[in-house]
């Protein structure tokens, strides 16, 4: 990731102001505020702005007059029990704005997750940044054979480094014929001055999908959570998880007390279908049960395993 | 409005402090953050805190790096022009609280404005406060003879009496029964120890839709206005409408290039249909047109005189 | 429940259509549309329209030309797969609309629920109808000690007279005193004609919450699941219970395939913490742990004992 | 467009089906349900399934037992009272489905209209078509000089020639080498036997904005307005506003009523601020009032002057 001088000093400044406030405020997220933390190899994640933090969600869970309680177990054994049992509207009462820049197949993914704010930078008003995602090495991965949409071995030797090139040379073509259709640098200088150029709404279409872009995109705490709880998971797509693991480690620094229950009921936690339960009783019970007798499919029996640990069940 | 000494002394505490951020604020807003503004006989409205300010519009418009610029004038020219042709998604990127407490009867046409974070006192879960609304005298409108969801004039005398007597001694008795059924009153004290109470689910049923409640509510800049746009309209219902000026002025506060722009284009601007636009166009020109050859019915003809201030041509 | 004539003939004619159309059909759910389906003393459920069938979840969730597949066991097998894993967009291709008559206090539960469409009856506009939940003498709960939003046992005896009669008594005298207000009856009847009418949004302040209202609520799939999910369970306060397995048949009617998965997979289901999945595995694997060593608290300790019927190790 | 034969055969099945309802049905929207309409050079849209029709926005209007008036004058008018008031909830009280082929720069816009259900073509899953989007001749516009996001006139010549030249060639390309990266052709068949292919999920991103994807789109009435009016707009982009008026002619034949109400009050209507009401009404008046003293910038009045058609009022 590389910044313009001007964009730091932008940053930089930002960061030097110290506002008064009677709002609550979040100490170790106000420590990168504004910061440009890497994604990728030319993505960022910035955190711009925030809302409350864990005293808020247990006010409005109380409609209290003043900062939900004074101790912190009372407020972390409301929290807990909060998420546990799927209370959803007090940590909906807590808000966070992010910067992003991220590729463009990456961003089509995020976007599907509806409930948030987002101002993207417009390919139609602007000329994109010559920027594009190239995966390293380790992440060349080939299509998972069992899994449709999922990657399997990583490809290696010349086959990888074809891929790269690929990936690379047409990227750069299509970019620098963008320029060409545009008539005029991505640096602002007009390439023939007796040509109009193409309209930048249609220009853009000769982009690839690796092309960077950047948006603003804000949403409460209860679908940050969502989001996360998906793009974090091991099953989502690489490329979207780095940015999830970045914003995971800001959702500690915001509301450490909800990260802890987060990650103990929604990410490390499983859900178990009435015919999965009477597995596991049966197991408890050292009662026998085949998973033919179950009801389950194999790939569910299966899950049902990895999720509890239970490694010599597993059908293969 | 009264409120306890322990929820003033809440109140006062949280006023009190003064913490440092890197975020921007709004000075105007802070003074007056966490007052409880009187509304109606015993309501209030409550700003808890807010997210961004002006600038935060600009710089998620332009998805800059810093803080939009640093020229008002430019601010404010981009702010308009996001008003005017309705871009919505830049004021989205700002976020407020209210704590309010309010007549049930209200809170139910409030909460048709689903697009907020709400977390009301819960009557399943606790007493309700001993408040209801009763109108003042000058609010207790007779239904309107030509606007079927209007008020026509003030009920005075005698009736008037008798309404705010009925409107009184039915809250206060459902309320006394209310407690008679919780075996429980307000302040927390027992009826009849030999007793078991009705469940709170059950005992609320019995209480008056002009008994208070109160919630916190937290929206976007964006929905904030589309509410105030319907609830501070002449057109709505006077209670709430003194909820709505309230927040109009924190508003004003919060975001005050927003606020002109807001007055100019949505409060006290107007829309004109195609058909309308052809009578304006004949009007500018000197030429005649009537209601018949408009196209217009009669009560579309007089909303656009009315509009603009045409009274010579309103038809009665 | 009852209905006027002209109701009842009005739904006979809605009855008697019989269109043709190219769209799919849910046959079961046809045989009841428009039925009025009795709930509570004076409530209903209705299905006035909806949209798709399981077949449409299939073929959007396949983004296919045609109707998914023919064969129901594949069809089924995705749907299972996509309840499993949470997938949500291909359950909102389906859409239900439902016109349902409801006590005010149950109203204002089911309202919270904000990803629905909704029109309510408006007094505003209108004179509610005389008709007042009141309910039957095993649901006359007293308030349970060890929860506090929850029911313990029945009222009985002189004291379950004694709410019923003030439950009755209020609702019908707040009732008289909204007419006398108005100066009109339910029927349309002027009371005295030398007086005006108290405005109608004003007069319905008077009104105690177990008065009914009715709307027309319109949902899609993945949202009526998410409701009937909360609704239907049984910490679900009792008298919106009542609705929701009305709706939960009609469910049944409509997407039969869904339904089954739904009822495995949400219903029926659990959901394991981090912390409790550590439990469940020392118990299959017949080690020892204690409560103090799960790291749970006495309340989640339960809950997973209870959730997986492990009676004998919950700790009084 | 070119659709297989396998797929037109879906289509002929689909649409072959004479079901019977008792639902309402609009008989102009039927005939052409499941039709492929043909949108730009590879794109189509596709009505897949609808709920409601123009009685169903007054039947919930009224929230009524049967099916609204008899009347086609009264629920003209009531649809006309609710457009021009933004009365928006009976309108959502309609649903429709379709199925959309377009290019990805012009679904990027697209899925910013947040307020619908989506399921798009996943290309982490399956191999795109090899289809991209190359515009006409007529439609390869130069950037526009005064508005940053417009076009300007249309490019010509050898220009022109060498822009379709760049267009075609960079995502044939692009797209040779995706299958490439694959090892596996559109059409499945494997390249080279002995290699892995890479993901799916990372050879995508190889891709140019130009090829096309497809997805089942579905929303209610008052949000496919929306959609429509920004959309269908003269200042949308070209690309999106062909699809635009495919939609428009579907909503004219689902509910004619609505559909003449939202071209008079929306699409041809317009919008006065404050200070531009002022200015009329000294028009009308035969007032002065220069651009000066009325408050508005010279884009604001000229917007003004154009929108009333008072061309010699426009300022150069």
């Amino acid at each position: 990731m590389k910044l313009t001088k001007e964009q730091l000093k932008e940053i930089k400044d930002q960061q030097s102001h110290q506002n008064s406030t009677k709002r609550v405020t979040a100490p170790e997220l106000e420590k990168i505020l504004y910061e440009a933390m890497p994604a990728l190899d030319h993505g960022f994640v910035r955190v711009i702005d925030y809302m409350g933090d864990d005293t808020s969600i247990v006010q409005s869970a109380r409609v209290s007059y003043g900062k939900g309680t004074k101790k912190v177990s009372t407020d972390s054994g409301l929290i807990k029990y909060l998420m546990r049992h799927w209370h959803s509207t007090p940590f909906e009462m807590c808000e966070i704005k992010y910067h992003v820049k991220l590729p463009i197949f990456i961003a089509r993914q995020w976007i599907r997750h509806r409930t948030a704010n987002v101002n993207e930078y417009s390919a139609r008003y602007s000329i994109l940044d010559k920027e594009f995602y190239l995966p390293t090495a380790e992440n060349l991965a080939a299509q998972s054979l069992n899994n449709r949409q999922g990657r399997g071995d990583v490809i290696e030797g010349d086959q990888a480094k074809q891929v790269l090139e690929l990936l690379k040379n047409d990227a750069e073509r299509t970019y620098d014929n963008y320029e060409i259709m545009l008539n005029e640098r991505f640096d602002g200088s007009i390439i023939n001055e007796n040509k109009k150029g193409l309209a930048r709404e249609l220009a853009r279409m000769n982009l690839t999908l690796n092309t960077y872009t950047q948006w603003y995109w804000k949403t409460d705490l209860l679908n940050l959570m969502n989001f996360l709880r998906l793009r974090a998971d091991s099953h989502a797509q690489y490329e979207i998880r780095v940015y999830a693991d970045i914003m995971l480690d800001t959702l500690k620094r915001w509301v450490p007390i909800t990260y802890e229950a987060f990650l103990d009921y929604r990410v490390a936690g499983t859900e178990v279908s009435a015919k999965g339960k009477i597995v596991l009783q049966k197991f408890i019970n050292n009662e026998n049960i085949s998973m033919e007798d179950s009801g389950l499919s194999k790939r569910e029996w299966n899950e049902l395993m990895d999720a509890f640990n239970l490694k010599d069940k597993i059908i293969k």
